[in-house]
């Protein structure tokens, strides 16, 4: 699969990089299926996928019982606004009190009107919804009525084995006895921080972080530790031991790949030294790896847990972002701490929804999973384009834009002075969610920064929507 | 739907009766349905289900062809143990260290070839899983995508409206708006719970108390008093006074209807006092009541929220021991907590399982619930009858056990000197769960009692079960 996968995006590549190079010129034809074929010997299944996921792209544009086309106005790289520094937190343990302007934020935005730039998921539209359904009849018709009681805890026996799969073709040896199916990967994380953490601890996280993390410490009453962090590579090691040294934390919670809100990656190397970091303190990494799977590179980011060595990784992640929204379905794989997260799952809220792990293990089973994602990724890569590019025409001079690699989220760093909260009100009243900068910081830092979400099919009114908050933003600067 | 109820609920007692008064002698034939109709001017299956009753209820059997027939060993209150007293613990806070006994009892007796006298639930087999897996498939076929994340807090709206209009039906007004769907009462407790207490603070439970609320107050750091609690009409009212003054508590967690383990109902003015009193030191009553529905009489019991003129009853509640087992859906109604309850479910784990919602709106919109309930009510009621039977035929003289209206479990108290620890072990050897009393104390007391669970259809080898517990238990007499 790996190497099907390789053999059309590598078509794709090719081709995106004659558009860039001007070989392919704006508006050209693009050879044919059955050209393609006789040229490279590749099958039409290969050259479809490729075009479908340059078409995602916005690089070339179908036309109707004519063709593929090299796009007008195929997005370039070089119009866009320049990546922002990596961040320099203050580093002082601060007790959190961000949870009622998250609230605030999202709520104000829960309509379905809105321009959903603020929302912290993909569009449904994105998922194989009846497919899964289907998945769920077929399971839910062969279930043993035992299993509703007796597979409660750690959770369905064939899910759990599916998962351990995954992990070994991701090159992590976790055994299905040590994962702990839980609802959503947001309570497999809390109940790692529960299993390693008590009120008054300290937790090192990200800066800017995503916000249920600081959640999670405000209601545990923990301390936060903003670590600098970067936009491309993630946290800043340097900063991460000097932190580790002077706050002795209980824990780090950090999201290793595609990070909310930067987008970041931590390259392998990178990730192996943190581990390595970490086990010398002794201290655990909840890695929070819900975005993981949604990468657009030729393949899926190393996890930080491959790297370990002591069980000190309790690595997370879920079904949520990548292929079953509302199923509420996500683990822990928690190392040395597996029976104590499985003990707090069953204290906390029992077990997760029977019929969901049912659905999915089913899916799973039957194999075109790892089909969704790579549609999945050519869309939300295609979608990062477009948004890039409006950003580029759009957004005031000094303005700094991330380009993740994978994920839904790009980071604005907008000119100094633009208050994001101030244009986040006057944005609501255009009818366009964005989700603020201070909504990512126990300190409320970031406030000329915010989160744009690109996981929703691109359509005119996202275009008029970025044109409208560029001039807001630009009004802003002009205030300032 | 209540009058008809009645109807056939009535017939059956006077049968009953008839039999206890030997009118009717065992062995006997009992009226043909075309006699009793022509007789009484009721329908046939007005019949049928007081026949139906009966049988669960062990008073009468069927016979192939034939037709129904008093059983020859038909259950009589009189041959059955006396009840045990009102519980005395010395009120003293205690700090909970019970959950890994907890663990360990129920770690035990996993296995499904355990007889399950020790386990939480009732039978899987009493529940309507292909009709619910029916309601799912459509309600998934119908599904709006935008609801997977849509409708994520505070629950679906179809689902929180149906349980709104139950509660209407029992006399309670609660808003759908007001009612938080959670992953099963399990985290409903627990998030009303934390809604109103910090670690270190004081919170009232019964004695014996359900093992969860300790394994609850013991994961938050919470102290426990254990007020003093009588097996028919629950929590005593003086000691409650009494510890509220005493200790300042911040919650009272009760289970009003049918607690676990005891089967205690408090008598509706009993509940009204409970609120009364409540509010008068402005403490929040936790009500757990998910087996209220799972009453014998001839209506459902009050909830203490009828009598809640404050916001300050959360009462508590779900679909998994009268419905729907696995599927996680329970709810909080948390009175003047439900924006925090709404707010703490979403910081913990979001939501809950989206088809698991849709499937039991689906149900419930199609109106075959009360009928379950009624067949379900009937098989645990004539289950109990034969666990009673049982216990008074073999268990030692001086035990004691309840007889609840309501529930699946039996309380059983037997002779000073036996050890349940040990009389768990030695049973487990056998082949037999049960679950020991010092599971439901802070303090571990109740060392000679133990708690049985009926809600099985009954089987010979649960009989032979009885019997060897039976031997165990005198023996452990003899020893003492």
């Amino acid at each position: 699969m790996k190497l099907r996968s390789t053999l059309y995006e590598e078509l794709a590549l090719e081709i995106e990089d004659m558009v860039a190079r001007r070989v392919l010129l704006p508006g050209e034809r693009l050879p044919s299926v059955r050209q393609q074929r006789a040229r490279r010997g590749v099958s039409p299944s290969t050259v479809f996928q490729a075009y479908y996921l340059l078409e995602a792209r916005g690089v070339i544009e179908s036309r109707p019982r004519s063709g593929y086309y090299v796009a007008l106005r195929a997005p370039s790289a070089a119009a866009a606004a320049p990546e922002p520094e990596a961040s320099r937190p203050d580093g002082a343990p601060t007790s959190v009190d961000v949870s009622g302007l998250v609230f605030d934020v999202l709520d104000a935005a829960r309509s379905r009107a809105i321009v959903p730039f603020g929302s912290a998921f993909p569009s449904p539209l994105l998922f194989p919804l009846e497919r899964l359904a289907r998945g769920m009849a077929s399971g839910m018709r062969r279930l043993d009525p035992w299993s509703t009681v007796a597979d409660l805890s750690p959770g369905n026996a064939e899910l759990r084995r599916q998962i351990a799969l995954r992990y070994q073709l991701d090159g992590v040896q976790v055994a299905a006895e040590d994962i702990v199916i839980t609802n959503g990967a947001l309570e497999a994380l809390n109940l790692c921080l529960q299993a390693v953490a008590r009120p008054g601890d300290t937790v090192l996280v990200e800066s800017p972080a995503f916000y249920a993390a600081l959640q999670a410490l405000e209601r545990m009453e923990l301390k936060a530790v903003e670590v600098a962090t970067h936009p491309r590579d993630g946290v800043d090691l340097d900063a991460l031991a000097a932190a580790l040294e002077r706050h002795r934390p209980k824990a780090c919670w950090l999201m290793t790949s595609f990070q909310n809100p930067l987008g970041s990656l931590m390259p392998p190397e990178k990730k192996r030294s943190l581990v390595a970091l970490l086990a010398a303190h002794g201290v655990p990494l909840i890695e929070d790896d819900v975005y993981g799977e949604l990468y657009f590179g030729h393949r899926r980011p190393t996890l930080a847990k491959r790297y370990d060595g002591e069980g000190l990784v309790m690595h997370c992640s879920s079904f949520s972002k990548c292929l079953a929204p509302g199923y509420r379905v996500g683990w822990a794989a928690p190392g040395r701490h597996a029976r104590a997260v499985e003990r707090l799952k069953l204290t906390t809220s029992l077990a997760a929804a029977m019929p969901s792990q049912l659905a999915l293990a089913e899916y799973l089973g039957q194999g075109g999973y790892d089909r969704h994602l790579r549609q999945l990724r050519a869309a939300l890569a295609g979608q990062q384009e477009r948004m890039l590019a409006a950003l580029a025409a759009h957004f005031p001079a000094g303005t700094r834009v991330t380009r993740p690699e994978g994920g839904y989220f790009l980071w604005v760093e907008l000119p100094d002075g633009v208050d994001a909260l101030a244009l986040h009100q006057a944005a609501l009243r255009e009818g366009i969610g964005i989700a603020p900068g201070p909504m990512f910081s126990a300190k409320r830092a970031f406030r000329n920064c915010i989160r744009l979400n690109y996981g929703h099919p691109w359509e005119d009114s996202h275009a008029a929507a970025i044109a409208t908050l560029g001039g807001l933003a630009r009004a802003a600067v002009q205030a300032a």
